[in-house]
């Protein structure tokens, strides 16, 4: 229970000694120091609502992870600086590193697939499907509205092991559809793509070998730039032929669902007299019967212009992307201030420009076959090929879609209490019962019953009762000054509809039975309005 | 699921071009790099059963925080190192700091209680109970085997608000005894002490205001030293009087039940003429009376020697230790290999001199009622008093504790899974029956059943069987081949007492309500080992 406003509260005669000298503290705690009360840069608190529909959101997905025979790990929240090195490319630079303060060399994690891999490599694991839904860390120009933080979680899950191809790949698209379809995110579309067939593409269109990642990172901004601006980086930047440009123009504007682009790709010649593209396509054949068994074909959309950053991609890459991710309508406008901002000498506020291109992504993930061989061998342990699949649910974007739901997290409270005890009474001689209600709490408690009263020794009714309705409690428990004397308590539904139900009078000893058999009821009228909430029912 | 050993894995012919393909990465992946695979140090990974005996305790604590009104809140994992700056005194140098790679400076948070107060002081919050379980790190000299890491968890529930005295903090040595009795320990008792108390006898001694925070931390070490050793440091190290540390002595030695030590304190002329042990005493008074209430008085010893290091309490103190905490019989032992370690001219392993002090506390709070002031006066915002007190548990001293009842521990299952789906069928040109596998899978995934099948085109019976055995999970679905083309399914329980059991044929589609029920036969037979594990029955 958190509350901004704290009504005064009238001083108890028992108490008020006390109490006087509890306050008076306030003199004593000069301090001179001059601090910033705020929380570093890309990072916030997480209280409230916010925070109850974050947490349903990791249970939701958790126990879909379960339900695939997941396990989980906890990795620490640093790792020593070398097992990250050189697993980023170009975003290695967005690394925390800790301060060298003696001993090793470390810095915070940028995601959970490094520590994982790390983790199987390190204690010789031949298969493991393990979920992991914890913080990562980037010194990125953070973008709050844009969902882009400093500090974030990511909720992932990953198998790992030697199986019989795309079996482990499907079902990770099979939890991607289940995931979301879960948070009632229903308008989301699986962009998917092979990096063998991209691979082979820039092989056809003469890129050389070398060249292949930087042209794929290139590539990889066409959800946010056209082709032309594309082909100009490929071309000037990034010197390939004005030839090999419109080649790889041709492919990667290919796009449909799984059939319509095997079927052309698999007509193609230089694709299927292409070595890498060839597996990739044979691959792609075998998925689209599992996910046709799944059932979730419709959601994908076989994309060749998804190349995805990071390097250590081997095989099937995707990600979602959701209609809300589309520009908002005000985005040119928006996009057009920020420049004007930056003609004018001042930096380009990073909020403007982000609303631009929306949340982005929401899920993503792919195929790393090498990762986990890599730690084997540079720490010279007998290397032991264990491929990778798995998939990443990007929770802050999440939590914004989610959360857009507004009409419905108006519903949600942030305690469980389902038990106010008050004690009613009068006249200056009665002591108020706050032993008697505390030992009534304590029975609640020990019965497993979320239960409060106010911390007062002498409470006035009013302000027991703006409590009890300020935490939405269903329940009240009351001690009355001649009922509690004859051994009874009553028993009131809370709420303006039961406003003039008097409730029922009970022996003291029934307390637990009687609350308990009142809260089933409660819970079968109810409904849970997080679970209403996240799968986006009215 | 996670294995170390995988067997080799036969090859399905429609499959087996893709699958060498996979495997062909192998060559391409050299990597010249010499990491070390391993966690930093004083950190670890939590994985299989220790990962579910954790995640066990922290479910257990957090349903009980929120059975008292709590609310959990996130904060970040650093703050800005001026909010953590002056509050640990000699603590500080274990502060990890994050590298000025430009921006603010950082460090990662010490404990949750610092950042609890700035959460407060930043939100004008005037009350709020909140809960909170999350890492904290400390540059200290690791002893995993004491349970002391650099980093760990805590899990904190805190009271914030104006209150009538002692109300909350009796409510949080609830608390402290119901997690503790809920996680299955009994053999604990909790030191308390009240700093005013402790504070009016050092006046009483002759020790001065600027001297009193120094000789409480020489009397925080009477837990680990006798008083020969404290009063030497008293007398020589801290420049006091033979007679300011032997009245210190006198009173220090005291302890007993909460109402033995009033009642010698209340007789006292010195403590009933100096105002803030009187004070002090008054509180104790009125906290009698509610842990009667509670029924926690048992577990209460009222113990003047308590100090508790950190600076920022000001009333009630307390800790909880166990009788497992007691130096094991080895330790003088131990203590005396690492002395000998040290005279040859070696570093004390800290391992092994750690072992003399057993686990410690293994709950730990008080009342610290200047904190948040701090906050609001350092940044300048109009200062209101809220005063606060909590209780800390120390997850992996308690996990230890908990992890020794091996025993039970054997039966605990690190996957969740429900049903195995298996094909059974026979001939070469059979394909295994793998998209009706999955089929099936996803209809009882959306069923939020835990399912799950081996990942083979074409697997053979056995390998099957050892999976679904090995996953411990209680039921199978079975695709045999006639029986699948004419519409049905086998169900089968698993395990040895069923091995002669053939199981019950059904139609497809009933899949979900046979399973479901066949489920809710299994767990009324069963009982929920974690929770077994927890409370300590065997």
């Amino acid at each position: 229970m958190s509350e901004q406003k704290n009504p005064a509260t009238a001083a108890n005669a028992q108490t008020a000694n006390v109490k006087k000298q509890h306050q008076s503290h306030k003199k004593s705690s000069k301090s001179k120091l001059q601090v910033s009360l705020k929380t570093p840069k890309g990072t916030k608190d997480w209280a409230d609502k916010d925070m109850v529909i974050r947490e349903a959101i990791f249970s939701t997905l958790s126990s879909i992870f379960k339900r695939h025979g997941g396990v989980t790990i906890d990795t620490p929240v640093f790792e020593l600086r070398e097992i990250l090195a050189g697993k980023y490319g170009e975003d290695s630079k967005l690394i925390y590193n800790l301060e060298d303060q003696g001993g090793e060399l470390t810095s915070l994690r940028y995601d959970l697939t490094v520590p994982f891999a790390r983790f199987v490599a390190m204690n010789n694991i031949e298969k493991i499907k393990r979920y992991h839904i914890a913080k990562v860390y980037r010194r990125d120009q953070p973008a709050m509205t844009k969902g882009r933080m400093r500090e974030f979680y990511q909720c992932d899950f990953d198998i790992a092991g030697n199986y019989d191809p795309m079996v482990p790949d499907s079902e990770c698209l099979s939890i991607l559809v289940e995931g979301l379809t879960k948070l009632g995110i229903h308008d989301f579309k699986i962009k998917l793509n092979h990096r063998k067939i991209l691979d082979g593409i820039f092989q056809i269109a003469g890129v050389k070998d070398e060249d292949v990642r930087k042209i794929s990172s290139a590539v990889d901004k066409l959800d946010k730039s056209p082709w032309e601006v594309v082909r100009k980086e490929i071309t000037v930047e990034k010197n390939q032929t004005e030839e090999t440009a419109d080649k790889i123009g041709e492919y990667v504007k290919l796009n449909g669902t799984l059939e319509e682009v095997y079927d052309i790709l698999s007509k193609d010649e230089s694709i299927s007299s292409n070595e890498k593209a060839k597996q990739g396509l044979e691959e792609i054949a075998i998925l689209i019967s599992y996910v046709k068994a799944f059932g979730i074909e419709r959601f994908i959309s076989f994309d060749l212009s998804l190349a995805r950053g990071l390097d250590y991609y081997t095989g099937l890459i995707y990600e979602a992307v959701t209609s809300a991710s589309a520009p908002p309508k005000d985005a040119a406008e928006l996009k057009e201030k920020a420049k004007k901002n930056v003609k004018k000498g001042e930096t380009a506020d990073e909020e403007d420009v982000s609303a631009y291109v929306g949340v982005g992504s929401i899920v993503a993930g792919g195929r790393y076959d090498n990762l986990v061989n890599m730690f084997s061998e540079a720490s010279g342990k007998k290397s032991a090929q264990i491929p990778c699949v798995g998939v990443s649910f990007g929770v802050e974007r999440i939590f914004s879609l989610v959360k857009q739901r507004q009409e419905l997290a108006a519903n949600i409270r942030s305690t469980s209490t389902q038990v106010f005890i008050m004690a009613f009474g009068g006249g200056k001689d009665w002591n108020g019962y706050l032993p008697e209600r505390m030992q009534i709490a304590k029975k609640l408690w020990n019965a497993g019953i979320e239960t409060e009263y106010l911390y007062k020794a002498k409470a006035n009714p009013r302000k027991q009762f703006d409590a009890a309705e300020k935490s939405g409690c269903p329940l009240a428990v009351i001690l009355g000054k001649e009922e509690y004397l004859q051994g009874k308590l009553r028993v009131k539904r809370l709420g303006p509809e039961f406003a003039h139900d008097d409730g029922e009078v009970i022996p003291i000893d029934d307390v637990v039975k009687v609350v308990s058999e009142k809260l089933s009821q409660v819970h079968e009228d109810g409904v849970d309005e997080i679970q209403k909430l996240l799968q986006g029912l009215r």
